[in-house]
């Protein structure tokens, strides 16, 4: 099947000497994703295999490799969103799972399920329960050690070092935000969105961030009359903040103005940089990664926005032989925190001969006794 | 201070021979908010006290006496939001805290401190790791046996011997959607609200539900110009379709329409009812609980409206002697999860001098090394 792909690793600050390795795991991402689009995967086929590959890096802040909560654990959220079936998979707070991007795909494919005594599939699991979830399903459980990367250990040291140093009060800052996302449209004009991350350094054990809360890390919506755009979006950022400002429902629907990068730019404005609900922060870091579609011509514009230092993006169709890297810079003497960058590009996807559209869904809702 | 509460026992089906039972926790739950406010308490502290009652009531799947899940324990969920600071704090899956809904609310005040190293205080907290920051914070933690009611496990061995008896199919429900919830206006013009529940029987360990998820649960935001109106809402139902509908603030935000009833009425029809995200759900079944208030003339509107048989709520004034409890039922005739019905009363509420404006509020943030 033809598509097209966007992945991120993260709105933060990219620092020089990774630069190149960062650009290189997007770059592999968008072919992991672009291969299952080729052998007929979907969209949400090649969201996953994107994270997949972003989350087994050693390099980004997701799956193994993930920063240590204060207690020295890796435990990882991750969701994805179907934009024709509006559902949404999400696990929090989740440890020894090599994939949690897998808990999350597979979380939301179950919401087509029924259950007995009609009970309804989770949309959320976290913690320990997610966790023997996950083992039923037969997805890959590792060892705890077995997520910690000697990136991630060493950071850990390294910041409780600072934290007895300076004791109570300090201005040390870290930027633990290299969170990971990936967007797709494959040629049936299905969109869908996946985020996986690692939450940020020292973090309570427990925690959960915006990538297993609705509308914060992820947004996909069909087109429901073929007539408005599909939309899709992720983000990285603070979590706490990602969730009260809904960035990634927000993101997404901005795009649905006439011109989607005024739409983006006000937004990230509107509703980031001046959103009442982040009255008291100081610096309003965040970055979003989305896609606009009109399946009705195959057309659609990628954008990436945020106002952190950096951002990573990387794209690619299936119709073009290698995907496209960049690493997107706020302008030199702006202050992170304070305005936004928004960038983006036009895309093409060959159609299938007939899209789907959301109302034209098939599903079998079967009733089985498992959880 | 003055105020006004209104708390429920949930949208769903209250049996005959328990409704005076639910009227009457109702009353007292209303009561001991309404004491809060008298001694000074602000619209959170009244929030979590009547919600502590609901929880401490057997009655009621939240707290002592939840639902239990699949393995036998008590998960609960919690949250309140803060309409003055716009703050979330939850708890998702958390065994072993007496009243989750203080645990909810400690998060939510920690929303204003700043920790070392740039960290921010984690909004929603899970699991194991939700207990140990309740521990840490002098909450009263409890032997899980001591969280079960003899009640819910009845309910439970009943509910595993039918899965037991039909295996895997059949069309037996149960309608586990008694949790709770309050929202107040205090004489500062300060909104909030507030859930907490048990989640549904049965279900997976770990399983997060409306209550611990942002703009699904509860909603509360203050007037931020003393011209549009304060608005607060909190909801019952399934945790699933609550999330992916966005109840809580669909339904608050659903008052600033002209007249608020059409607005409810509105928002159950066509952000519920008939909301694209529950395409595939055949019953769809919730409640929610909604005031909108003008701080400049003291004068609101309390709102409840249900797709349910039934919805338990009380409501109190503390100019009045007494809480009012009623039962609101579909009409007859009608099948559940197919309409709703909104019902309301005006309120007053005799202001202080001069209220509290959002941008007025006085916080000092510190940082401080604890986590």
């Amino acid at each position: 099947m033809n598509g097209f792909i966007a992945v991120h690793c993260g709105a933060g600050y990219h620092s020089d000497s990774l630069r190149k390795d960062y650009q290189r795991t997007c770059y592999l991402a968008c072919r992991k994703a672009a291969e299952a689009l080729v052998q007929g995967g979907t969209a949400v086929d090649a969201v996953e295999k994107a994270i997949i590959e972003l989350e087994n890096s050693p390099l980004t802040n997701a799956g193994f490799g993930s920063n240590l909560s204060w207690d020295g654990l890796v435990e990882c959220d991750a969701s994805i969103m179907n934009g024709q079936t509006l559902h949404f998979g999400a696990c929090g707070a989740v440890s020894n799972v090599w994939n949690p991007i897998t808990l999350a795909k597979q979380l939301c494919i179950k919401q087509c399920e029924s259950l007995s005594l009609g009970r309804v599939p989770p949309c959320i699991l976290t913690g320990q329960g997610a966790k023997t979830w996950a083992e039923r399903m037969g997805l890959q459980i590792v060892e705890e050690n077995n997520m910690i990367s000697s990136r991630a250990l060493r950071n850990y040291k390294h910041c409780k070092r600072k934290l007895k140093r300076y004791s109570v009060q300090n201005d040390l800052k870290f930027s633990p935000l290299d969170t990971v996302g990936a967007i797709c449209v494959d040629a049936n004009g299905v969109v869908a969105s996946g985020a996986s991350s690692g939450g940020v350094s020292l973090k309570h054990e427990g925690r959960v961030g915006q990538a297993a809360s609705f509308g914060s890390g992820v947004w996909a919506a069909m087109s429901r009359d073929g007539l408005t755009p599909s939309i899709a979006a992720c983000t990285s950022g603070c979590g706490e903040h990602l969730i009260r400002t809904q960035l990634a429902k927000n993101s997404a629907e901005s795009l649905l103005e006439s011109s989607p990068v005024i739409g983006l730019d006000k937004c990230l404005k509107e509703k980031f940089l001046e959103s009442p609900f982040l009255w008291d922060i100081p610096e309003r870091l965040g970055g979003t990664l989305a896609l606009t579609f009109n399946p009705q011509v195959g057309e659609g514009e990628l954008l990436w926005g945020h106002t952190t230092k950096t951002m990573c993006v990387g794209y690619m169709s299936t119709d073009t032989a290698k995907p496209k890297c960049v690493i997107s810079y706020l302008p030199p003497k702006v202050e992170s925190g304070r305005k936004a960058v928004v960038s983006g590009v036009p895309f093409k996807v060959n159609m299938q001969p007939a899209p789907v559209l959301q109302w034209e869904i098939k599903t079998e809702p079967h009733l089985n006794g498992s959880l």
